[in-house]
């Protein structure tokens, strides 16, 4: 057990749960053949959940189920969904990281809600002010990672190193053989350019570069975020959830467009039989499921967010990203990074 | 002449200058006619112009050109830039709205230089405090207007909402049938998310609704920014240039992957020769070029900022933009919003 990755699942949160959560976990079950390798601490409504979870194709064992009374409703402010939440799915599945000594929870159940009770229960890592909400975007060869996505608001400039820091560790724990390579989010690359908190963190992310947890590549714009010039891009939570979600709606605009296109006469309809396969391939690289899957960094565990309207498929890549990041020691690595600017820090 | 809309030119500033900004002049010559409607003022060096001026196929009367034998280099910092730049096709092309009155200007040179030129030139109107770069984004019917997309990094209440009046009166001058309807950009569209600045912006928006001069809608988040919800996004000019190089960064993104999948191998190929049609119809819709122009807000006359790199089309939809605004009577609308915000500020 002791070498297997555990990981704790909230079956009920998001839409169509727990038919998409427990689909995505027999997905998982069907890709990943060795039962020596993970183990599931599943959290539900045993009446809700019980006659699918015994009737999955692929996982017959390698999990324990816990039936949780409490449901709370989706209506409800983050802090009173807290209050009253105490043994729902997710906040027990979050708890099972300090019960079971689980490595990592995921909920596609609210965000706030999520954020709130992974804090409470899991407590912020020593040294971290702000936890972050970290997320992957398709990148040209591969995938970045952007933080924050919207936890905090307002940033100074500790909270953006320590997310330099931890987005870092993120991307090693995914990639272990890969560099990280961390830039800042700005509206110019030259030095002058920006906010001076961004200018006094630009300044201190250069004296940490080559100090062995990353590369520091400098500013970037925000037509780079999907560049290769680096893989790390740190901002604070309203320029990242904005970039976010303006990348979601141009990205659907498109596609909405393209398929208006391709689907208004005769001849164009025959065109997308023709161009099925290409298209497809399209898509399937583009496929917004592959990365399902937000972080919270800076709690003493970590909690992988799953998108809300996912199905199974998009559920299933979650989980992966759930299995990589605790099989990666992504808490280690972190530690590792923090202590090491620490260290820099007091000699400087 | 008093009834023509006198466009002033800068002929160099931009890549492939004077040729590309000579052909969209002729372009503009070619689909209109009506030689009444409008007159050019045109600023360049003589020995670079003069040749290709003389032989342009549409353009044969309706304008003035000027000499002007000084050139800013782009390698200088805007206000090194504008310290020797006086006498240059960028300077008097602005200077133009008041030596000869002139009702517009546009240029492709470099956007520092050009804002800082203008702001010297034309002085900021009475009652602003900061102008504002509006840009123009294809929305699901038609246009929609952002604004600021990156003149200023850090916006205050008052600014955020003569944005508001700026935009309403930009929209109108270009649409003057449709309604302005004004929208926050945020990270959710609850009344209480984001920073005390959006919140206090908030409620005096709610208080201008109605009033007359545009519909307040509310937050909006980045991925609304293409819809037809609101058509004025009201930001500060760093979430605005964050959102805006965002979105053409996942455009190209894209489209490279779109391409990439539809020439790799001999069936997609052919697939390409049957969607011809369909995807140039959709590349038309959302050709960049046709939403060039950003339009300097805030000061005594309008300014318009072509892109550096774009070519003769684009440079055409830009002249197509000066036109409409200098119509439309932007400057005059603009003074009526921001009074009207007046009076009703003494009043409450």
């Amino acid at each position: 057990m002791e070498d297997k990755v555990k990981i704790s699942i909230d079956l009920m949160g998001g839409d169509n749960s727990p038919e998409k959560t427990l689909n995505g976990i027999d997905l998982f079950a069907k890709k990943n053949k060795n039962k020596n390798d993970y183990f599931f601490y599943l959290y539900g409504k045993k009446d809700k959940v019980k006659n699918k979870l015994d009737n999955l194709k692929y996982l017959k064992s390698n999990f324990e189920f816990f039936d949780t009374k409490i449901t709370v409703s989706n209506e409800l402010s983050p802090l009173a969904a807290v209050k009253k939440g105490k043994g729902s799915s997710m906040w027990e599945s979050i708890n099972s990281q300090i019960s079971l000594n689980s490595d990592v929870t995921l909920s596609a159940g609210n965000t706030g809600v999520l954020l709130v009770m992974s804090k409470m229960i899991l407590k912020t890592m020593d040294g971290i002010d702000k936890p972050a909400l970290a997320g992957l975007w398709p990148s040209e060869d591969g995938m970045n990672i952007v933080l924050d996505l919207g936890a905090n608001i307002e940033c100074g400039e500790k909270n953006l190193i320590d997310f330099s820091e931890m987005g870092s560790a993120l991307y090693q724990s995914i990639y272990p053989d890969k560099e990280a390579k961390v830039s800042l989010l700005n509206i110019g690359t030259e030095a002058l350019k920006g906010t001076e908190i961004l200018k006094n963190t630009y300044n201190k992310l250069k004296m940490l570069d080559g100090m062995g947890d990353f590369k520091f590549i400098g500013y970037i714009e925000g037509n780079q975020i999907t560049s290769n010039k680096s893989n790390v891009i740190v901002t604070d939570g309203f320029t990242g959830n904005v970039a976010l979600k303006t990348a979601e709606g141009v990205a659907n605009f498109l596609t909405k467009n393209l398929k208006n296109a391709l689907s208004e006469n005769i001849i164009s309809k025959l065109s997308t039989v023709f161009s099925y396969f290409s298209l497809k391939k399209f898509k399937n690289r583009l496929d917004p499921r592959k990365y399902n899957g937000a972080i919270f960094l800076g709690l003493t565990g970590p909690v992988v967010k799953s998108h809300g309207g996912t199905d199974d498929l998009g559920f299933y890549y979650s989980i992966e990203v759930a299995y990589k990041i605790a099989k990666g020691k992504l808490i280690n690595k972190i530690k590792k990074n923090l202590n090491h600017t620490k260290k820099i820090n007091e000699k400087g």
